[in-house]
């Protein structure tokens, strides 16, 4: 016998849990390519979720370490069919050689020339201060107050979320993108455009894992303090302990883990 | 008051449930870089969990559409120093210019070059057969079957896995890696090698969510089912649609969703 069923456009069919079936219409997260240019030349597409294009944008140029500083961008177009286009301030010279090429998509995204790894371990400088802390009850506070800042994860299941906080806990940003590291660079890219950088009183929260990308976007930032809600990677834990950076794995309140640099969390409770 | 923790090397402080802390050895997913060649080439270079890497470069190169087929690979070395090399067959030409490696980059990772989408959808022909099916209660097994394939999931929980099972639910290989990505180029790239592509009467399940890429690597390798225990996106579904491949997403026992080609799942149980 074949089966009545078939799918139209828009439409998915849920299998429930009584074994039954129903029709629904497919909220799916969105996921569409956006090339990033400077100028007339192509710096690299990403597939991302639409929306805060310019932030996107700005927070890959930091990433990279293109641009240091929100004097450096000009100007940012609106997004037209998918492409969204930098214009450096006068003066600003960028060096775009295929490995730099090379290198710039791979940090965003988990895939990168070794050369570049190198490249971006010199590029930033290690955390300064070890002055900010973080109360426990704030830290864990967190999560929570991600999840209710996000607007698309609960209905998709499909979207990633990257938050900046205060160490007193107060939200500045959050981002959703299907890309992990599209999110954090949002993030950090709406930090740049507000004039707001270095962050460097500030915590980053993602709520998936913590690659070596996301904590040396967090460092292009200058955020001593990353949260994550899954796991980090050896390399990202590595990163973070050469560059004065505290880890913080499995932040799944009331328990989490401290990879490095512990000295930033004020384990001791203040009433005793 | 200093607190009086501190992390040595291997070492991770745990809060746990109680708000007391213990000291844990830190058993992470490694992340290392993996540089691909072609004889002297480098085609790319990926952010892997090392072992298996000569499968993770033989699925790369069928998933980029750089081979076709097992015979055109002559030889993949051991990987020494984080390279691997592949030599390709005598006579086998590849054309590694700027795009394509802008494009063999992205697709691996979720940054891809505009063209390479489009270069993409043409490079592989869509799945023909509509004769393989599943039954519901074989489909309903699969994620259970994966997970105690996996080995180091439970442990570090920063670990993705792919596996390639056949219609009767029997796992044809698991592997597992920190890129989703990779974990799926690794299982094709595990097939090539044994001589086993197309696999046309193959399911790729996934513990994650289900990209764009994930999709298309599937249909490089001629596998005409998806399952992802996670979301798909957009581009994943109409991807899907248009190559006539069966997406199942959020594939959590006893409930999933299907996203296209239902025709390829048994729905009514065989006694009634």
């Amino acid at each position: 016998m074949k089966d009545a069923h078939s799918i139209g456009p828009g439409q998915i069919i849920r299998r429930k849990d009584d074994g039954s079936l129903e029709y629904l219409r497919d909220e799916l997260t969105i996921e569409e390519p956006l090339e990033i240019r400077i100028g007339s030349k192509t710096l690299a597409t990403t597939m991302r979720t639409p929306g805060h294009d310019d932030e996107l944008a700005a927070g890959f140029l930091i990433s990279e370490a293109i641009v240091r500083d929100r004097g450096q961008i000009a100007k940012i177009s609106e997004t037209v069919d998918n492409v969204v286009v930098v214009e450096l301030a006068r003066g600003v010279r960028v060096k775009l050689n295929t490995a730099q090429r090379f290198g710039t998509i791979s940090s965003s995204c988990g895939l990168c020339g070794k050369t570049s790894i190198d490249a971006i371990r010199q590029s930033f400088p290690a955390i300064e201060s070890a002055n900010v802390r973080i109360d426990i009850d704030t830290l864990l506070s967190l999560p929570e107050k991600l999840r209710k800042a996000q607007s698309d994860f609960a209905r998709t299941g499909g979207i990633h979320a990257a938050g900046i906080f205060d160490v007193n806990g107060k939200l500045k940003i959050a981002r959703e993108d299907i890309g992990r590291h599209n999110a954090v660079d949002k993030a950090i890219g709406y930090a740049l455009l507000a004039g707001s950088l270095p962050l460097d009183r500030h915590l980053l929260v993602v709520s998936g894992r913590a690659s070596f990308e996301i904590v040396q976007k967090a460092l292009a930032a200058g955020i001593p303090i990353v949260a994550a809600v899954s796991a980090p990677s050896t390399l990202a834990v590595d990163f973070a302990r050469e560059n004065n950076q505290t880890l913080i794995g499995f932040l799944r309140p009331p328990s989490f883990n401290i990879y490095s640099h512990i000295e930033r969390v004020i384990l001791e409770r203040q009433s005793t």
